[in-house]
């Protein structure tokens, strides 16, 4: 016999888990699609050559990939970006300018396992190509508001920062070449502190102790985390744009990446998302090198260990490698599995492994073609009704409800079918009604049910 | 530079197709809901073992397996029925029975691509565990006559059989054996005719002709194709049933293969499945010899050719090679990207590159917050809205709208914004009417376009 068991660092998803996550994608869709993102989809599978030197170091050596039996080298993606340039390259002559899509789709990577990390997990990507407009990079921000909010989420924190701006500081001190090894010092300065930064700064880069304190003065521009209301925050963030043009000295790139800064600020404001939930922070660098514009990174206030939740960045050109055509654009993609873990936690995920809602139970095998019917009235009165299979005692059938978490059980045994009604059982309250049915006039047992539900959801 | 492409066998999906294909997804799920099944995911990559052997010949040669960077034989998966028995084994002492699942997601086949076949495509499979009941036979019929209704078809037939009944005669003809051999020959019925299988199965499998008479009549009994109406199709299954229980000569195990299909056939108009759809064929083999009760196929009367949209049956025990507990079921495994492919040929997926509906119009920078905030009104008003990035001429922005599909657009130029207006535009109709906008106000400008895409809705 074999043992039944997945592979090291992936997983199986129950209901319970699955039935949330199932709704927090489609929630994803219809976010996405009331902005007019369009949905796409690439195959898991692709040339190993699209896929090698994409990314990092890390992700080609996470990557699996093998030979095909065509004899092919063929790699399983590792992120949707990747595949997203090489869709734009291919097609962008036929979809045409700007294009907006979504893409919610597995990724693979062979990172060695971690609490809450898995070598298989659900990104949910969105990108806006073809153009350079400041409402591109304001929408970006807008959906990912709208999102969490349609999740129940309340306390969360948009970073936001322009990378045009530390590369204006560079350009002027002369240091534009060395700008990753400055985007790598900075990243870890949420980790080991300014003062550990400033002498990494000043050794690894390679740069005085006059432009290591400039560039140190420009990343800790920030909106104060503890302004509270969205009234002090806008204010905050007025400071700090006085201070960063303060620091540009007139400098044109500098200053250009501030009015864009502020442009998308003004505008996200404009659509709609509440200024405490938008932080201006220059210290946010968002490693790759492949961003040029508007980065964001979103936290959880309330868990802000687990990391961001949504990232992404404004790009000068995504697909240079398949294609001569420039397509600048900007995007984020979220970690809906990080995000599930992250509701998990924070118990907001709803507690039913069934997505029904009602369980007819089911006493006599000669009656079996009414308990059918019944569950078909039931369903085409709009609700979600599973009948119990088997002929079992009535304990048995409301155990099952109970662990299942249905909220409703419809009972009808030989007596009922005689009298013409059945019984509906709010499993909440636990009391049970006698409700008038007829097959070929359910109306007034959908409506009970329907009212019951109304009910224990109130109290639920 | 790298050239774009996929890889042989595998396609990119656009939005006009990845649109409808996600709609398709979208209502199996609330089909398969609101029966009670609840979703499961698994991952893409198993334990070689796990897989191997366990499909056909064919799907072993086909399947993509490689050796991973930690030395593990791994293979990707190439149906969701082996993943279900591995999962089923795994979890079903927590999960208890009856267990009703579904799973749509991505396999995998190396086969040779042919027309509408890929080397990665999505199935969207069902299954009820842990019981024999007849509700269960009954309600996998019902879950696909509710689903291709609500996908718009109309014209479709379910062939059903019950595997017992062949079963049954060859047990009484001593030909128990040779099971697998005539189900492999009756696969071929209606390919090759009744001629070459007679004579096949008595070469190849060795039976004798008067044998070979019997098991060939009693494949040939189905009611007739052009039966028309639901009550000649009822009248014509009962005249199926008479024949079967003549064949039968009071043989045990046939007549409780034909009382059990009685009891499905009878259950499933019960559950309000037309009778004109629902099609007694004993001549249905469906291969595998893992299914021993129900099996099923579905037809679109419209593309036979296409093959069955949907299969399945049921089946004694499912994870028999991973656990000791016997776990018997029926399951159902609907050919999504198959149906997407038959609705693209039947004309009826509908033809938008854009999920939104509203296209907002931009001219001029100075007004891009009251663009935003006016794009975000609509939105909370339940439509959905794409503001058109750039503010570039209006004859570029409409025909962008109409390229892509919009149904309304929406004009506000400098003379609109000082009236306290914007002009709504019917796309299909190119009429205009301005209508009253305030961003503290935008109640009368929503209910406008809900009711100018209403009208299109109706003449489209």
């Amino acid at each position: 016999m074999i043992t039944p068991r997945t592979l090291k660092g992936f997983r199986d998803y129950l209901p319970a888990v699955m039935i949330p996550r199932e709704s927090m994608m489609q929630i994803g869709r219809e976010v996405f699609r009331s902005f007019g993102y369009a949905p796409i989809d690439t195959p898991v599978l692709e040339y190993f050559e699209i896929l090698t030197g994409k990314g990092s170091d890390e992700t080609d050596r996470q990557m699996f990939h093998f030979t095909d039996n065509g004899g092919r080298e063929v790699g399983m993606r590792f992120d949707l970006t990747v595949p997203l340039a090489r869709f734009a390259a291919q097609h962008t002559h036929q979809l045409g300018t700007p294009f907006k899509r979504y893409h919610i789709a597995p990724v693979f990577r062979g990172e060695n396992p971690q609490a809450g990390r898995y070598r298989e997990f659900v990104q949910a990507d969105f990108d806006t190509i073809g153009t350079t407009s400041v409402v591109a990079d304001v929408e970006t921000l807008t959906v990912i508001n709208t999102l969490l909010e349609r999740l129940g989420l309340r306390r969360f924190t948009i970073r936001v920062n322009n990378r045009a701006i530390l590369s204006g500081l560079l350009d002027q001190l002369g240091l534009a070449e060395h700008t990753s090894a400055v985007l790598r010092c900075l990243d870890k300065l949420d980790k080991i502190g300014v003062d550990a930064v400033d002498k990494e700064l000043r050794q690894s880069a390679g740069i005085t102790t006059e432009q290591a304190t400039q560039v140190l003065r420009l990343a800790q521009c920030k909106n104060a985390s503890d302004s509270v209301g969205a009234a002090d925050s806008a204010g905050a963030a007025e400071s700090v744009f006085q201070t960063l043009q303060d620091l540009s000295m007139g400098h044109e790139g500098m200053a250009a990446g501030i009015e864009r800064l502020q442009q998308v600020y003004s505008g996200t404001l404009a659509a709609g998302v509440p200024a405490d939930r938008l932080r201006i922070d220059v210290s946010i660098a968002r490693g790759l090198d492949y961003y040029t514009g508007i980065i964001f990174e979103t936290i959880l206030d309330e868990l802000p260990a687990i990391g961001s939740v949504c990232s992404g960045g404004r790009y000068d050109n995504l697909a240079g490698l398949y294609t001569k055509q420039h397509l600048p654009g900007i995007g984020g993609s979220l970690g809906l599995d990080r995000l599930v873990a992250a509701m998990e936690q924070l118990k907001l995920l709803p507690q039913a492994s069934t997505p029904a809602e009602v369980l007819v139970t089911q006493f006599n095998e000669a009656h079996r073609d009414d308990y059918l019917a019944l569950a078909t009235h039931l369903r085409r009165g709009g609700l979600r009704v599973e009948l119990y299979p088997d002929a079992k005692k009535l304990k048995a059938q409301l155990k099952y409800a109970a662990e299942k978490g249905f909220r409703v059980a419809v009972i009808a045994g030989d007596d009922e079918w005689q009298r013409g009604v059945v019984q509906v059982k709010d499993l909440h309250s636990r009391q049970s009604d006698d409700v008038a049915y007829a097959a070929d006039a359910p109306e007034e047992l959908v409506s009970a049910i329907a009212s019951c539900l109304e009910q224990t959801r109130g109290a639920g």
